[in-house]
């Protein structure tokens, strides 16, 4: 699928109109349901080659995302690339192995994240910091979609590198 | 990979002992960490090989799998079988469009539900109630892993079929 033509497919059944409360607290007159593009394989499958491309550019040793809107993200690219990866909880879980990070991170892993839709980059930020407090290098975090509200700047001001597949721009996304 | 190649594989790296509380609330010598094999795609794409033939053999319009073990399932079987897919979360999220079911969902969808291990089949009940409180029909659960403590009883007193790739024999687990 050309990157054009995905960008427009990815707007057509995920971009809802209405009022909306984003995770930062913010209000948009936008929301980017990320479910609606990863939760379909036709889209989730290019999504996964366009990341997977950018991804063997860095070199990493592990990939990551953080739940929820992480974890299909980063299972597609990773069986794209046939790099290990893992997951991050918002917090910790309170029964079976009770840790924050599920799978296997070690000290010295070259990782890049991937986000779906960055607005601020908090959770990104978040993320970051669970990862280098089990030693890990974090090389860059990979949005699919950028919403340039700051997220950019914030991840850049964390020490990492951020890209983006699409920025709002790119999907038609016009306030 | 052979089947039992592969039953012997996912024992190597997810079988854990020692004391573990269980999401049912029982104790247990031994613990299958799921993600220690969700997160590796040399284990998760002969796990979704197998998976994506028995859902075929459904003939579903549609596969779930509940947060946060089933959403690597899900997806990677997803992306086998080319079916859309849903994720069921814990409870409501508080902030943008507020569901328990991500992605689209139609009444009349047929759903098979993917879930990582099976223990007492609690989790699995209760997605099946919120896949059908959409109007969906529920043509069975998909377990990777059977610990044969309840799980097959309970789905099928759901008025499900209950099927699974491996059970706690194959593994080898004697407790």
């Amino acid at each position: 699928m050309r990157r054009d033509a995905l960008a427009a497919a990815i707007a057509d059944v995920a971009l809802l109109r209405g009022e909306f409360t984003l995770r930062s607290g913010r209000s948009s007159s936008y929301y980017l349901d990320k479910y609606l593009f990863t939760t379909r394989p036709d889209l989730l499958a290019p999504i996964a080659h366009l990341l997977a491309e950018r991804v063997r550019a860095l070199q990493p040793t592990r990939l990551a995302g953080a739940e929820l809107g992480g974890v299909p993200l980063v299972t597609a690219t990773g069986l794209a690339t046939d790099l290990p990866y893992v997951f991050i909880r918002n917090r910790k879980k309170d029964y079976g192995t009770a840790q924050q990070i599920e799978g296997v991170l070690r000290p010295g892993d070259r990782v890049v994240l991937l986000e779906d839709v960055a607005t601020t980059g908090g959770q990104a930020v978040e993320a970051i910091e669970a990862l280098r407090g089990v030693g890990a290098e974090v090389l860059a975090v990979i949005a699919v979609i950028d919403r340039e509200e700051g997220a950019r700047e914030n991840v850049e001001r964390a020490g990492c590198r951020f890209e983006a597949l699409f920025t709002k721009t790119d999907l038609g996304v016009v306030e």
